[in-house]
């Protein structure tokens, strides 16, 4: 039975992987379209898994001593057009009200594609002294950002993220700050999410529009493409001085504030799917799944089982486990394989036979393995021990796969070849032109993910133009 | 000092109640205006309130069975246009989108005043089998209504709120739906806000647009108008009709499905600062309070004071209360100006007389009473019973001043006098005739805010037309 629910369900990850991420997404019932293009309807499971990444970064984020705020989600087109930089980088995927109520808009209203300028004019009002700084705030909202191509969670042309935004008395602090939330993402990433990644920095070519530096995190997809999964920015003095953010410093001077965005969105729930799924469905991280334990009674018609069952779940329940019963009127093998498609880390088997013997099986959603538990005081903490072991094989197997798809070399006939066949990254070095990522880009279809500044030896060469190099960076092949 | 800071602070409340109301919302630090009008920000100390109402109410619509969604923030006008209530109702107030990217849109798109149209479209996919129900959807996330007079938190272009969304087999099903959903607006507001409600139907001129009945919670401000502060709908089958939202029933016959709504918004944070709210500023319930104790160290610099107002801090947080220190170089008497306009249910004092003679002073913010307390290991206990107190004291002066309130007169020629002097509520009899509640209005600038239906006793008339009365209604002037 579970077999051929499979084998309907989907199409085999390495047979067609752009439709088997559309399959997981549909069968597990993440989401569904809407009638507006590139617009989606984040379905309860789906939008279950972002609550918990929320909940996640969210206590990370006030521990660091940030504050939610909610901003207009309207951007008056004129306020959009204050820095440069920023609005050539956004004005070509802007969504825009013309009318509002009976009446023709005289400056036509943006619908937030991101909000630097929004909290700039706050902070500008804001901050006098400073006493005033650091501000640090941040939002959880959904942009809009019209795409022509999309796909659900990975490009959309409205998505759910959080974006904070902060300023700063001084560049050192402000750049501290760029790195702890990036390493926030790092964490929320390995320690939820069970994800590996490469950081480093976003070239000028690839950086937000209005940074002076970009930092992101970069994940490896099983396909051996990359997702760029969170970024966070230093923006130096830009937006200060656009919109006249300035402070009476302790010496008695006016001077500049220096300021800080960071967002990571919906896409982290494209990136659990691609890094962590198989054939025959999601397997979920247990920290981040909505139900980390499914009980399936077995015979469950016989005296005694659905009781045992209901037992148990109140047991791990007290525990602090996610999980539920599946008393549905559906075969156990046809249970096994929902449970499966919805990747649920840990399925118990509850049987007549077991019950009388007391124990009960616990079978592994990553690799498949079952062990006979006893049932007894001690299984909730099995269970949880158990999920912990989970998230650990996930991400020793995903770490796996990174490192095994970063080939190095600075052979550049070889590139073509590397990204055709493995995919991955490839770990090289650069001269710092933007000509030679343009002729990678150009040549091989791979843009850089991300770069580390004079990291390059002293003798190293960049591999496109053959002058001495400055920098090691990462090419790749991305989402 | 304090008393200084309190009088240039903002207006008195029996002065001028809507710039008492302005001043609070400002010198609290709740929100403040961005440079579309009627769209504000949400500033950390007013967001961290919906915060604590956010994860109230989600709790309680978790625990009765419904999961959270995410729908598009735009829908086609056309797809608005589908329910004939609901487009007259909403029409005149939508933010229209007509450019996307470099396009102009074919199809313009509405910024979702609400979703109604959005989930039964959803529904209508979803929804095949008695199987399917019921579907127990809510989102949070906010709605743009294009309004003319806007004020911060009860009336706005753009604001807060939670929008739920149920379809069910049957009739009953729905129907004990709609008033469940109800009760835990009444339940939040009760528990969680201190503030008592009058509930009951609207009338067929003040219901929701679609819907066939809506409930609706009414709070009553100090100032003697009412708060329409949470509605919980009942649409029958108006839109399964409009959107072919059909199941197949046990008894193997396709029916319509019976559908609800029920949303409430940041509009309770106005409810929370006009019930409670006093001369001195905010007056918070302890329980939404996002800071329930502050600490104000007195004569700080003298050694240990800042010591033990930190050790006090850790084990206040240990009892799971959110707590402060102000060590701010300001002066005591400004700390407590400042605790008070942000209505911080408990201050304690600490100085070095305290610390030596081995207590601490307790102030409530809601009476102003002070009591010394021993420094010793019940301290947090005091503190949590200390805030149960505060929370039972304002919740029954505010049914004091509700029941003050309640003017039972079936005398027409009175009304005038009672709205213009005490205020509150009429309560009535009713004949049912729209014409009656259009004089009422006319002639007294009040409107029903909810009726009893079949409530009026065996002899009663109607005040207005002397007619035979139906029900007893309630008449106010509202937000």
């Amino acid at each position: 039975m579970a077999k051929n629910f499979k084998n309907d369900a989907i199409t085999s990850r390495d047979e067609n992987f752009a439709q088997w991420y559309t399959d997981i997404c549909r069968k597990a019932e993440l989401m569904d379209y809407s009638n507006v293009k590139g617009f989606i309807i984040y379905l309860p499971y789906g939008f279950a898994m972002w609550e918990q990444i929320k909940n996640f970064m969210d206590k990370r984020f006030k521990e660091t001593g940030h504050s939610n705020v909610y901003m207009p989600m309207l951007i008056p087109e004129s306020l959009l057009q204050k820095e440069k930089d920023h609005v050539e980088g956004f004005a070509p995927e802007c969504a825009v009200v013309t009318r509002g109520g009976t009446n023709e808009l005289e400056d036509p209203l943006i619908i937030r594609p991101t909000s630097e300028t929004l909290f700039s004019e706050l902070y500008a009002k804001q901050v006098k002294s400073y006493r005033d700084l650091p501000k640090l705030y941040n939002q959880w909202c959904s942009v809009v950002r019209w795409e022509k191509t999309t796909r659900p969670f990975l490009r959309g042309s409205e998505f759910l993220w959080q974006e904070g935004h902060t300023v700063h008395a001084t560049e050192e602090e402000a750049r501290e700050e760029t790195l702890r939330m990036r390493d926030i993402y790092v964490e929320t990433c390995r320690d939820l999410l069970a994800i590996p990644l490469i950081t480093g920095r976003k070239t000028e070519k690839e950086k937000f529009a209005g940074a002076e530096e970009t930092y992101t995190i970069e994940a490896l997809m099983h396909d051996g493409k990359v997702l760029q999964s969170g970024t966070s920015h230093y923006f130096g003095q830009g937006f200060a001085k656009a919109f006249d953010i300035k402070f009476l410093d302790k010496d008695n001077k006016q001077k500049y504030i220096y300021q800080t965005s960071w967002g990571a969105s919906t896409r982290l729930l494209g990136a659990i799917i691609m890094v962590h799924g198989d054939d025959n469905g999601l397997v979920l991280p247990p920290r981040v799944a909505p139900t980390q334990v499914v009980i399936v009674p077995i015979q469950s018609q016989k005296p005694g089982v659905l009781d045992k069952a209901y037992e148990v779940k109140a047991q791990l329940e007290k525990a602090g486990i996610r999980v539920s019963v599946d008393d549905s009127d559906k075969s156990p093998g046809f249970k096994f394989a929902e449970a499966e498609m919805k990747g649920i880390p840990v399925r118990i088997e509850l049987g007549p036979r077991d019950i009388e013997a007391g124990h009960c099986v616990v079978a592994k959603r990553n690799d498949g393995t079952k062990t006979t538990v006893d049932l007894n005081d001690d299984l909730a903490n099995t269970v949880l021990k158990t999920m912990d072991i989970i998230h650990e094989e996930m991400y020793a197997k995903a770490e796996e796969h990174l490192r095994t798809h970063i080939t190095e070399t600075n052979d550049y006939s070889q590139f073509g070849e590397i990204l055709d066949t493995k995919g991955g990254y490839i770990k090289t070095n650069w001269c710092g032109d933007q000509a030679c990522e343009l002729k990678v880009k150009e040549d091989y279809q791979a843009t850089s993910r991300c770069y580390e500044p004079d990291e390059a030896s002293d003798d190293a060469v960049c591999p496109c133009c053959g002058k001495k190099a400055k920098h090691i960076i990462y090419y790749a092949r991305a989402y």
